[in-house]
């Protein structure tokens, strides 16, 4: 049993615990949520999600797009909620992801979706919640109570949890998934000591940090911006998280002397990309570290950079790569004498409508 | 003529002409973007764009979807470029924004929606531009030439581009619509002297501040990001702009005493949302300005408020709201001895594919 009153005591525990949620989420599988595609002949996906579950819907985005090959896309709740307009097309497939399955503006677009004919799918973490309940079907990501404000295994469950629904759709055999899977989680158990290291050095380094920028593409993007949400919300750091793309039209101005920049590297489509930038990163005289695979001959590292395993597909990268940073917003909330599990001001759950 | 050799100079210049330039815009119409809509049969929009055009884009997005009734989405370019995947159906319209239309990812995306069978509009600022070219419609914004880094004129280009050409579609005669042009640059002009004014005190205390956050719902989420991107590219402040529905998981802790925070309120849709932040934001000892329409009866408004004009139609809020944010960010780049016109390792033209 975890001690609560430790400070970080439960973000640490829901953190180190991730791969063994992976195998208990692996091991139910998601067959359902594929029939409902096969039944509807769907033709394209919009994800409605709000906070790190957004992150988990980029992810979804690239995904769907790369793996399914028919376009993905982000809702605007707001359109159910203060427009109150009907906009999906019924052969579009609405996907909604949310730790608690409560926010008041997810449930909305669902109905909304519902109304429109559309074929409706929640993932979250409680089947008793009005997402789960009010959704054609749900797909339980098993991670057991998450009771830290910071999410962390919500976030890799429902990573997981779109990743086993696009295998079940692409006819993937499933002992080949359920072996892929124990692999990453073995990865995930391996690297677990050093990325605590890793961030430890980090955090010592980042005490006093008031900004910080996160750089990824494709699949990177979803790391990038989760890893900026966690710095902020446990620590108050200005982080933000940026596609490669983006980042050279305004976004590296912020980028001062000593200013921490994490550059994404684990995926290798768009490690190019990512790369590209450290030049222009190094010549502002940032303090750079980056993520990167085992596999990859030579590269540009420091001796700070984080390895990640070699032959991870880059679609599941994004379950391994989050993981020093998750470490690295607990630790240096931990370094601020703050707690990572209470942010001051936030709430586990958010009822915005 | 504008001295370019006085810092900022470029950025005020073409600030204060935007008012001319919406006139000159609407004078020419957008009627071919329209015809291409009603010749394919369209029940979609995916608008592709990046950084200050990316704003544009969420502005089509809300517009889209309120106005036409269809769902509008966010591309991401990468699946044409690092994926080289066609995602997009047929029946979807692709909508390419970029001042310079020389982004090549954007090209690229264009070429993939055209393999796809989409049809293809480009809004851009010059016609002779492989963007332009590339589309099977293309609208010029009749910004003139765009000197200053920082994207001023070119972005509310793109918003009345954007706005004329539903109007277009939704068959609103062009008398109408000319008045209603008319009217909004006459405000424009109006708000002008009082927006500098605003700017210059604003600036004055933020001189050293090194975060802001700009909050937006609606319509105004687009004006929101917008306003971050300035102070960011011209004052290397780490602003982010954020939905209000968002901002509760996890954004908002980054807001310290004195931090600044921006409350957009223009609109009227989502001014509620928006609203309901300014509690937890005083909460926490922040240092809070906002925009609020002038027919509101009392209101939650301070001495520094900045008024905007009453009875603005909402999709034409935008254009207006956004004017003390580049005169903000014109002056506090001024008031740190920057030249906003030139921020360092920034280039008018981003060729990132």
């Amino acid at each position: 049993m975890t001690d609560q009153t430790i400070p970080g005591a439960l973000m640490r525990a829901e953190v180190a615990e991730q791969p063994e949620r992976w195998l208990d989420l692996a091991a139910a599988g998601v067959a359902d949520a594929a029939r409902l595609v096969r039944e509807h002949g769907v033709d394209a996906v919009t994800f409605a999600a709000r906070g790190t579950s957004d992150h988990a819907a980029v992810y979804g985005q690239y995904l769907v797009q790369t793996q399914l090959r028919i376009p993905a896309h982000l809702a605007t709740p707001s359109m159910a909620t203060l427009y109150q307009q009907d906009v999906t097309s019924p052969s579009t497939l609405v996907v909604a992801l949310s730790q608690s399955g409560r926010s008041p503006d997810l449930v909305e677009t669902v109905r909304s979706a519902r109304r429109s004919g559309c074929p409706t799918l929640a993932i979250t973490n409680d089947p008793s919640s009005p997402l789960a309940t009010g959704a054609d079907v749900h797909v339980p990501i098993r991670a057991g109570a998450e009771r830290s404000v910071a999410a962390t295994k919500s976030y890799t469950g429902e990573l997981l949890a779109l990743y086993l629904w696009v295998q079940e759709l692409l006819g993937t055999p499933r002992d080949v998934v359920a072996a892929r899977v124990a692999e990453v989680a073995r990865a995930g158990r391996d690297l677990h000591e050093r990325a605590q290291a890793w961030a430890r050095r980090v955090a010592l380094e980042l005490w006093d940090t008031d900004r910080a920028l996160v750089l990824g593409r494709g699949y990177g993007l979803a790391t990038a911006r989760e890893a900026a949400l966690k710095l902020t919300e446990t620590c108050g750091v200005a982080a933000s998280g940026w596609s490669a793309a983006d980042a050279k039209h305004g976004p590296l101005a912020q980028v001062m002397a000593g200013t921490p920049v994490f550059c994404l590297r684990g995926a290798t489509v768009g490690r190019e990309s990512v790369e590209a930038l450290m030049p222009d990163v190094r010549a502002r005289d940032a303090r750079l570290w980056s993520t990167w695979a085992a596999s990859e001959a030579g590269g540009d590292t420091g001796p700070d950079d984080f390895t990640l395993p070699s032959g991870v597909p880059d679609e599941l990268v994004p379950l391994l790569e989050i993981i020093p940073f998750q470490l690295l917003a607990l630790e240096l909330s931990l370094a601020r004498g703050l707690d990572p599990d209470r942010p001051r001001g936030l709430t586990k759950v958010t009822l915005t409508s």
